[in-house]
C-alpha cells in the first residue's frame, strides 16, 4: 500500500470563533496530503490536468475526534487503499505535536476527460508508479 | 421530522479552476442550512454558544453528484433525523435552480459546556421547539 | 453616481478565534456586494465570463474599524465611483444592525479578453446600464 | 529592516474559476508571511495570544500584478517597515518561481489588551527582539 506523511501548520485563516480548526478545512487539508503523496511519487497532479484529465472528488467521510488548534504542526498520514482503476480511495489520519489522533477521513475522487466530460480510467502513468506497491 | 429549506447563491470565492464549488465549501453550506433550520424553528445558535454551550461537529460525510457552478441559486433541504439526545444529526440534499440534485450529506453534532468541555444533553429550550415533530 | 445595498449574514466559517471576521473575507463580502449590485442594475457577471469577459481584480484597500462578528446581519453599501472605460471602481462600506461602520473599503477591476489575455473597455451592455447614473 | 522570506505552494481550494488564486486569499498567505517572519525572529505570535494581547488588523492594501496559479511555488518577501509602537505594519512581495513579481501589498495591525479591549503599545519581548534592526 501506498503511504506518505504530509507536515502542516494551521494558519489563523482556518480557526473559527470556538478556537478550533473549522471543520470544513479538512477538506484542504486532505487535499494538500493527496497532491503531496502524489508528489512524493514522482507525480505532479497540475500535469494531468494539463494533459486534459481532471480529478473530481466523489465522496468525503470525515470524523472530528479532538480539534486541532492555532499554529499546531499537523502531520497527516496519507494512504490510497487499493490500486485505483475508475477511481481513486485516499485515508487520511491528522495527529497534532504531541501524537494525539484529531481525525480522520477518506475521499473517493474519480478520473474525468475535461473535454468529454467521461469517466476514464486510472492514467497509466499513475498506475505505473503505483504497481510497485500492491 | 423537522425539515428546512433555505436558498443560497455560490460566490465566485467558492469556485475553483476546475469551474465548479471546491468540495470543502459544502461543509459551510452544510453549516448555513441547519442554523437557518434552528433559526426558523425560533431557535438562534449563536445565544446557545453565549450561555456557555457548543455544538461541534463529530463526523461529515457527504457525496457529490453533479458540481455545483459559479452564481448557482441553490436550495439546501435540511431534515433533523431524530430527536436529539446528546448528539444531533442534520441531513442535506442540495439542488439546482433545474431541481437536480447536487450533492448530499449529514453531520452528526453534539453538545458540549464550554467550562467543564464536556457532553451535555440537548439543551432543554431545543428539545421543547422539537418535540412536536418526533 | 450608482449604489446598492446588499445584507448578508456572517457565517461561523468566516471567523476566527479571536472572534471575529477573518480579515480575509471582507474580500468575498465585497464580491457578493459588487456581482449584487450589477445584478440589481440588470446585468449578470456569470453571462459576461460566458461571452468571454473576465473581471479580474487589480487593487484591494480595506480599513477595518470595528470587527464583524458571527450571525451578524450585515449591510453593505457599494458604489461605481465614476463613470467605468479600462477599468471600474468600487467603494464598500460595511455596517452592522445597529448602524456601525465596521469597515470600509475599495477594490479596482479591470476587463479582459480571455483569449486575447488583452485589456479592453468596460463592454457596451454595462456601459449602457450604467450611463444614466454619471 | 526586519526581512525575511517564506515558501508556499498554492492550494487548489484557493484557486477560482478564472484558474488563478482568489484575491481574497492573498490576505491569508500575509498572515502566513508574518507569522513566519515572527516566528523566525523568535517570537511566537499564538504566545502572544496565550498572554493576552491580540494583534487585529487594521488596514490591508493589495496590489494584483500577475496572477498566482494552482501549485506554484511562492516566495513572499515580507518586511517590517519601522520600528514597532502602537502599529506595526508588514509589507509583502509575492514572487513565482520565475521571479515574476505577482503581487505588493501591506498590513496595519495594533496591539491589543484583550481583557480591557484597549490598545497597548508593542510588548517589550518583541520590541527587543526587533530593536537590533532599526
Amino acid at each position: 500500500m501506498y503511504k506518505h506523511e504530509v507536515k502542516m501548520r494551521v494558519r489563523y485563516a482556518e480557526t473559527d470563533q470556538m478556537g478550533y480548526v473549522y471543520y470544513g478545512n479538512y477538506a484542504t487539508y486532505f487535499e494538500v496530503a493527496r497532491v503531496e503523496a502524489l508528489r512524493s511519487l514522482g507525480f505532479r497532479y497540475r500535469n494531468l490536468e494539463e494533459q486534459g484529465i481532471l480529478m473530481p472528488v466523489r465522496e468525503l467521510n470525515t470524523r472530528f475526534i479532538q480539534p486541532a488548534k492555532y499554529d499546531d504542526l499537523l502531520t497527516i498520514k496519507v494512504s490510497i487503499r487499493e490500486m485505483p482503476d475508475v477511481k481513486i480511495i485516499f485515508d487520511y489520519e491528522v495527529y497534532n505535536e504531541e501524537g494525539a489522533k484529531l481525525s480522520t477521513g477518506n475521499t473517493t475522487l474519480v478520473f474525468v476527460n475535461d473535454k468529454t466530460n467521461k469517466l476514464v480510467r486510472c492514467p497509466r502513468p499513475l498506475a505505473i508508479l503505483l504497481e510497485n506497491y500492491y
